[in-house]
């Protein structure tokens, strides 16, 4: 299996009726003046009843001991953009789990790694294209240690229609990375590449 | 005019032939086994034929002496989410413009401040959420020296259904602000949000 064999072979219309995972919307509202407008735009069908957002983004940093703290990031492929995309790992979450459990069992599913929560306040709910689309996400932060038995030989527990490789970046070199993949041809997540600008703006302003 | 008079009134399911902003799409392609799989996603209608990107996300840092650097940022409704979302300044890309012009265009636009270039290479493409949409832009990164004379009383050119409010972010308070914008009920654009998320992980883990 070599996700260079992945290729987008045709693309076509897809009706709302046929659509199971997706959908659009007319949303009518109000604007600053009391005028009534309306807005179309797409979301995904998978939300949980009750639930405000679609799932979680991992920042997963690997701990051991003599090595400089790094990302731990995944290969995919995405039809909806024809492209391999470096991303952190990521998923939808379930009716009845938190963010937290979320993220935890997305982490394990898929990277094979048992994390901890490193942060006991999660991070704000963050929108992906809220002009666009109402998809949103909360980003948890984990630790994995690697000097722990369990994260020693990691088994992703990928479903069949799953192809993830997984991999690591230094935090101190996120930036360089991001552009020699973006020249590989590779797609960057938003969540990744806007990391790595702000590790840049740090740099280049020093403001902390 | 207010912000706060914003609100969702009816969202309506939309059918394809209906939208004139956004459509579904069904991408036909072969998974890293040779299988033929399918997959479904939204796309803008508004991408200029032979651009392989959107628009872009300008990160707009103030400049003044003996004032910290600072972020432009704005609040504006968003009917996909129904809140009022704190953002960088953005746009889509207009046919026979660079990532730049755009950015520098819609950066007057909506704000009024005549921006520099500040970075002579751009930012990788970044995808927003590349399992849901094909929508991407690139990180324009742009410096406003406000003590030239073109900046000192800006004014936004905004078309008559855009209602947009700027306001600045020291880059050290980024973090603590959007925690406080999210606390009181607005979205935090994922771009505001992760740059913010970069810091932190530069004072947690020290790797610069």
């Amino acid at each position: 299996m070599s996700l260079a064999n992945c290729k987008v072979t045709e693309t076509n219309p897809l009706s709302g009726e046929d659509a199971k995972w997706v959908k659009l919307v007319k949303t009518v509202y109000t604007d600053p003046n009391g005028t009534t407008r309306d807005w179309e735009s797409a979301e995904r069908c998978t939300r949980p009843v009750g639930v405000d957002y679609d799932g979680v983004g991992i920042v997963a940093v690997m701990e051991h001991p003599g090595q400089p703290p790094a990302l731990l990031l995944q290969k995919q492929f995405r039809p909806p953009i024809g492209k391999v995309c470096i991303e952190v790992p990521a998923g939808l979450v379930d009716a009845n789990e938190t963010a937290e459990e979320c993220a935890l069992r997305e982490l394990y599913e898929e990277t094979g790694y048992r994390g901890e929560i490193a942060e006991t306040e999660k991070s704000c709910l963050m929108f992906n294209d809220p002009g666009m689309c109402n998809t949103n996400l909360h980003m948890i932060h984990v630790k994995i240690d690697l000097t722990k038995e369990e994260n020693k030989n990691p088994k992703p527990q990928l479903e069949e229609n799953e192809f993830i490789e997984c991999f690591t970046v230094p935090l101190k070199d996120l930036y360089a990375e991001c552009k020699r993949f973006d020249k590989e041809g590779y797609a960057i997540d938003a969540r990744v590449g806007t990391l790595a600008e702000g590790f840049e703006l740090v740099k280049k302003w020093n403001f902390l």
